[in-house]
């Protein structure tokens, strides 16, 4: 695991891009069964009739990965965690498919600490999704909370 | 399941309500071991020392339980199924704990038939999921893409 981080140590425009995740083709199958059963993500016969003509990730698997991803290069180094979190816009740009391997990088865009209580920061960031390509698979923006570093 | 619906069948203000599903403990448990691993997710022991003090679900599982339901209820239900999404915002408003029963309730915000391909419909909408308190535990709001009905 990563140094830890405060909201303090942050600055806008800083960059922190994660390890690479091979997307395996029984995971999507076994998310796609739990929660987004939709031909295209179930197996290849059925996908071969959808509108993909192949088996692609959900969309919300896609995110799942994101999430792990950006927890280790990222948010999981705050001492504390984060408390809270709110997604502004989140946009599936291409498909991904068994064997692709995602990195996900996080860019600072704003930081301002919380009128109602000054221990904590809100971070603003936008998350890209690339895959072995480096083309952009998902992006999303989303701003946390996260304490701030103790004052001695 | 239930019957298909066309983007020309659908009308502003209109509601889907899902089914309920129940959220388990283990499912809680081993979607954060592959997508959320944070101490209040993973373990009783180790949430009760985060700030949730108790073990809850990932924000992500509770999306992806609503994906589900709301394919249930709805975009399962368009024929030819749905061509792309982007969601607008996504929070989460309060925990989602073992043993909840979560439901998912789509309502119709604005509708357009898309510049480009006239055969298709821009469909915008706010899902609120609920607990068995009716308790707001996740806003979204999503715009999605969905075949029109065939010019006979």
């Amino acid at each position: 695991m990563s140094d830890s981080l405060y909201y303090d140590d942050l600055t806008i425009g800083q960059t922190f891009m994660s390890r690479a995740q091979l997307v395996e083709r029984d995971r999507i199958v076994a998310f796609a069964q739990e929660f987004d059963p939709q031909p295209q993500h179930l197996n290849e016969e059925a996908a071969r009739d959808s509108m993909f003509g192949e088996l692609v990730a959900s969309g919300w698997h896609t995110a799942g990965i994101t999430m792990r991803l950006q927890l280790e290069s990222l948010m999981g180094r705050f001492p504390g965690g984060t408390l809270g979190a709110q997604v502004n816009k989140l946009a599936w740009l291409r498909p991904v498919r068994p064997g692709d391997l995602l990195r996900a990088e996080a860019e600072i865009l704003e930081l301002r600490v919380s009128k109602s209580r000054p221990d904590r920061g809100l971070v603003t960031m936008r998350t890209t999704t690339l895959n072995q390509r480096n083309e952009e698979v998902q992006v999303m923006t989303a701003t946390i909370m996260t304490p701030r570093r103790p004052q001695s």
